[in-house]
């Protein structure tokens, strides 16, 4: 069999067949960058203090983008997400947002895209509420922190071997 | 009003008014980049001579996510793209693939959305095809390269004032 | 913690984590009526012996919305439903439409919200339906009938303290 | 033809034609309340302080399910809305919040479908949101206020004649 | 430039670039058929004098379905349908259900994908509900009966040439 | 009870209650075909030695169709499949395309419409990326060729009763 599982030996795209594996608790947190002007970030950090703000509105975006991942992901399974949560920090010195969504469900298959998928839709919201006072943001380091359960166990970006 | 237009005066998330705004030609296009292990990306490049390929999925992936923006960006306004295409490159002394979304439609308002969600839905299907082999890639500098048409007119991420 | 869940103490919208919630059977009833004018309310009544009636779509349309409550309702989880059903009955003293939708699942969380949304759309759907009759319509009094399973156990409207 | 235009002389559901209609400037705005206990409505009124609360999420659900209206709504032709707010008023005698939904288009068919939706779904929030704290919250007068242009030109609510 | 205009000279997908593309107006028409036992042919004969029944569902799947063509088909334009309608006939000898969806709209690409997804939906629809009867139902002969409007005019089944 | 389990005593559609049902592992497998004109069946057969051809959109249309199933039939239960798979076989002498696709989930309801919408969305897809070269491509012959699991237990197309 092929190393990349949703490939198989004809070359033919599938979703891999997870059948056969045990319900188990999973969890993913995956996080990334949004890097803006100076000016347009101090908009976007007075606006915090109001309701109905840029992040309140990338926060639920992040929410609901996890919970459709495999309507935009090809190959990905659905799941019935238990939990889902995006945060943000604001970081003044860089004129950077992070962003981190964690997710969590008991199921055959992990959540790593959702978590993916969350971050990257809250990122993208950041953008498009901004864009009119900075269209040269630029959206960075999108990455899987951690993932628990399954029959891979644990991943720590941190400990990955990054050749 | 607010510099961030889709913010009102009482701190409201709106779906900014282009009721006004003329019906013209309009373009954009994204970029952006996934990273990975040296032997993760020497098994995508094989893949790449066969059908069903990982970047065969990625592309429509990307061209599927584009199309359904206004569904993920609470306040994007839904647009009828008359052409979308994805394409990529390999780039082997990095470990990276560039990914570029161009996006196009007759409309009250722009497809930068529309092509920095397809460049970001691409990355996101290469990272969910290759995470058996590799799940500590990084996808990252995801920007709008340039748009044009409308109000606002032409915009060049490299005229662009970064600061 | 907060008293509305949803919430946490940062004021941070999540979704409720129930991953560590039993799966049992639930089920909701919720209810709703439309009003109309004497001549919509008759057009509507004999419509109702022919086939592809305004009641056989809004049906449909209830049916279909309460699969897709967790895509509509941002905190809401996705849940298996495994039986939906929306009925009607026609009051005509009053010229109203009495709509109830039920909804069963066997899950972590409970489906309150599907059967709320259910009716909301079939009774939005008669709207649709009947507007180039009469625009004056409204849509009243949908609340949530009876709930049953999980750990708060059964809600019935009747007996809840309304003040 | 039948007084319903949705249905055609033989019965049948039909998207009704709309091809030969010019492309004109509509709006519509509709309105609706929801009921709660007194201890429920004084949690939503502290929250609306803080990011991230019940009326922040409420009214983002508002303007997605808005735009994704024909997909609900079966017989609803799909419209590119050139603009959607949701605003809400806390109205502390009644322990009601009262939310209203404004959309506007340039096209062949009304908007009224899509501000009904748009305040419906966010009335559908609130109540998921504070369900934890009142069951018994009741969703009411859901109505269109007005709508403007198209051939059948200007609608009150209050013009109408509700027999 | 290839002749399957969905495929560019480096093999690459890519949605059509409609934008040069005049403003017309178009429709399309598509049919296909539903073979049954004779059995089951006459529980959906019997249940179609009664509400809610087997062809009112599949009218209702078929018109839904053809407003998400562009969802589900990869590289197809999303369009505003101005018009949508599906119909069946009872073909007692062959205990055969014949269904046709007919979609119109004023756009710059035509409404082939449309009809025929519309048509197909509905089919599949009526073998859902009639499939605890009958297992063995067989669709057939799906194809565009006449397509109008747009820079290769009309086309005509008959007419074809089907070598 | 009627034996049109979606249609209950009075008439109406409903969602089968599944809830009492035992979840099992459940596989369907259903097929179809595309016929063409021969110079449209050889752009395709020369397409298929190079990336991002027909048949590899086809297929990844066909496996993100046959997940959003219970978004397209209206009665239909939302499943949470743990494998999909499309695939095709080129058939030179007909000028056919044969195509299948195979779901297996564990549920409390069978994925034998998971498996009949994968392939339908398949062969609408090769469809529209052919048209430009023939318009009167025919599908046909979409039907189960098997399913397992579930109450009813295994059903073969070869050996049911074709009356």
């Amino acid at each position: 069999m092929s190393a990349l599982t949703h490939i198989d030996e004809q070359g033919n795209a599938v979703m891999v067949d997870v059948s056969g594996k045990e319900i188990t608790a999973r969890s993913a947190v995956a996080a990334g960058y949004i890097s803006m002007s100076g000016s347009c970030f101090a908009l976007v950090a007075q606006g915090r203090m109001k309701k109905g703000d840029v992040l309140g509105v990338a926060q639920v975006a992040g929410i609901m983008a996890a919970k459709r991942t495999s309507e935009l992901i090809p190959l990905c399974h659905p799941v019935q997400t238990t939990h889902c949560s995006v945060e943000f920090a604001m970081l003044p010195e860089k004129h950077q947002i992070a962003a981190s969504c964690t997710v969590r469900c008991q199921g055959q298959t992990g959540v790593e895209m959702e978590a993916l998928t969350g971050v990257s839709a809250a990122l993208l919201t950041i953008y498009d509420m901004c864009k009119a006072a900075d269209k040269g943001m630029v959206i960075s380091d999108i990455h899987l922190v951690e993932k628990r359960g399954g029959q891979s166990g644990t991943f720590r970006f941190e400990d990955a071997d990054h050749v």
